[in-house]
């Protein structure tokens, strides 16, 4: 029981207050479009750039976006988010549950590289606007900053590919948007003399797919906590498409291993419980 | 340790293979296509009917999951995936863990409508092309049969639109790929067989979004499960946009009412313990 | 903004009304019992009981509890809801990420069993009392009827102990209470009836853990969805266990394979995209 | 395809490989103690210690911890972790996906504070130690420099209760483990020089339920991300009995808010899109 001199209803329903959606009998508008002139116009990876930034989006953005999402949409069960969903698709959880379990481990280490990308190269280039110095002479620096401290960048190099086959083509689709101005390009510059300063060293490692997607997101102004929304959207294709492929196997509880394979046991040899 | 005889190195690799993706240093095919050549080239809805159905989509399938896939993107807070998604940004978990807790209640009573809605269509024209007996009669025959045991048609009514918004438009589009012969009409014809019938009743329940998206997916060929699938990516949008709006209000630990507000108790009276 | 002669704000209160725990300044009951008297005094496993039954438990309530839970907290890393815990214990989740993905999978099929013997058992007790007939009888005609249809029969045989090493210890500890009138035994002599007409057929699966489980369970009146909960809750000990072992072992990003393995590509060959 | 050079099963064994639990044929040991030793005889939450540590708790661990995990077990469905499940359990999923959900959010903010003051007190009395200097002289250095930040400190002060319920009677068993000397005392004289390093401010901050089981946890040697392990079983009580007081409810799709409620609209104005 609340005091009546206390909170009204009205405190409810703002404290669930949103400027996504509105919905009345018949009618339902996003953002302030009614969704039936979107239907069937506006495309799938507008409505995302629509719904998480409130406008439509510019051509640009809508092409640079889709090319991102379309480039993260998957890199095989060696992922333990795609194992996950696999795994989930043969225990009895509709395939909700599976995509869930799938997304729930795109945590800091396993999908964050592309937020912590954005933020090192927004970092770079409001350093560079505030001191008034060149971009590259930023990055340089903070290569070596890391460096010094044996630090890891995130979004360059990859354990498996040498060269990640994702850059090249995601690159030349943002210099296309610089040329034409629709984006500024102070983040692929940022990005470019990272990857020039890295070069450098012993190891080399080019831009990955997280190091490419955060040039897109940045260019785009995308935040970093919503740029790992995009990425996390965008493997849910892959999560789906992989715990679907599973489902069809008639697998019932697969485990990491193949039956009668059993994990080692490394522990105590059996003793006797002396209760 | 396991038996030397017995399972080998390649059985564990074959216990996870896939026929989604390839990968190879350097390399990444999804479905065969070398990812370099898909990137800027096929879009983010083509490229989640690649991955899930294993072939690239014709221009009326793209067309029709685009449009079906935003017509599911939000329904607004209301919705308990939406509300736990936004109560999940304020407890410090990544926007991935708010995804997950969103998506993860799209279960049978919250998600599953659509996918059960593609199951019945699919059983009245099944019966209909095996009795030979047109989907009309069949459906109303279902439709009676519902009725007699009073239970539930699922894609038809809205507990809240007298008539959803989504309907019409996704109507007219399946109708124009019917014209065009791109998709053959019957699970469209099924409900609007079954809607038919439910307008001779009392409450006259119109299709409603899980209908009207069940009757893209049927006439797709999508089977029932992945159709939650689709929902699940699509609604994933909704979830991340209302997560990033919780996330930017910069509250922690949002519970379902506003402080000081509690929930009522309606327990025991407070009694003592004699333990 | 809602209608002002509409729901009041005690309605979102009530909404939300239960009946385990009232909080007031300085003051929290469960189930009507200060939570300072409790402390120290009532056990664990007693506080579930009290919260989840809404009374104290008696003694015998307690010690099947507790042994049932004791005898469920783990079976390995084969588990696929270990595996998941182990692998989300990598990815840069918090340890409660870790938990969640490990429960969220025990799902209808991994998880499911128990729940579903304690419904078979209450089904067989219910049949008897109602036809007056023995529940051996009941009992033999069930595993009739699965047999017929080629049906499982949950909580009977496992596929990887002949035997069950936590049969027999929980089968006496049931004994000793019937012995001792704390529970009827009615269940207990269902289950066993059961595992004796199974014993007549080739396969001869005795009762597994989750068959012994579901006896206990039965037994004491647990209904069988909140008889999967206690399953759930001790099963977390292990999925706890394993994702603080796995997060001892400072690994990253754990896939199902150890690297370099690659999961089987069983798909397309590569082909060329003509978009 | 791999490398006949190159791993071997036995790799993929050892992947996995876990001290926790053996199984064989008939055959499970946790820890090297046979499960059929321990049902009936181990308590519930001896075998989390047991699982979790390694070893047998002594009395004084299996007391305290008891005592700590019954302190944690509910505070009412305003937390969102409650509330998460409660919203689950309407949504067709099982009783599994409910409980993960509410486990999911348990996270930094939510879930995190034990965690963050096992470390605090562990920080605290490892300086005090290394310098040779009293825990009290370095508690109260740590609130000034916490104070001097306008830092948050965790495990003191509680946002709805002016003193913590279960604060006094936990304190007086840590109390008196320490009177017998099974356990040392240092991180409970950390924690009483913090509170009162904090009294002698304005808002004066008791220690809360958070601080407190820190203190029990501290003096037992958990590790500080085991100890939000702890909580996360211990809370996993109370959302196990709200979501099955909300399953047995009926309630189907339940919102954050009462039908025919719904959150306010604070955005863009409807207007029309020219796609």
């Amino acid at each position: 029981m609340t005091d009546v001199t206390g909170p009204t209803v009205e405190d409810t329903t703002a404290w669930w207050s949103t400027s996504i959606t509105r919905i009345a009998p018949g009618e339902i508008d996003l953002r302030g479009y009614p969704i039936e002139q979107l239907i069937g116009k506006l495309g799938f990876v507008g409505a995302i750039w629509l719904l998480t930034k409130g406008s439509l989006p510019t051509p640009a953005q809508s092409r640079l976006l889709e090319a991102a999402m379309v480039a993260s949409v998957d890199h095989g069960p060696q992922a333990p988010s795609i194992a996950s969903a696999r795994m989930a698709a043969t225990c009895g959880v509709g395939i909700n549950g599976a995509i869930a379990n799938g997304v729930n481990v795109l945590g800091d280490t396993h999908g964050g590289a592309g937020q912590q990308c954005v933020e090192l190269l927004c970092a770079i280039v409001d350093t560079a606007r505030h001191d008034g110095r060149p971009v590259t002479e930023v990055a340089a620096e903070t290569v070596a900053e890391h460096r010094a401290r044996k630090a890891y960048l995130p979004g360059f190099g990859h354990r498996f590919h040498p060269r990640d086959p994702r850059r090249d083509v995601l690159l030349t689709l943002v210099r296309e948007a610089v040329d034409t101005g629709e984006v500024a390009g102070e983040h692929l510059r940022a990005a470019l003399a990272v990857e020039a300063a890295l070069a450098r060293g012993s190891r080399k490692p080019p831009m990955n797919v997280d190091g490419i997607t955060a040039v897109v997101y940045a260019e785009l102004g995308v935040e970093p906590e919503l740029a790992r929304g995009y990425f996390v959207l965008a493997r849910s294709v892959g999560i789906l498409a992989h715990a679907w492929e599973e489902s069809n196997s008639g697998r019932r509880i697969k485990g990491p291993l193949p039956p009668p394979l059993l994990a080692d046991y490394t522990g105590e040899p059996t003793r006797d419980f002396e209760g």
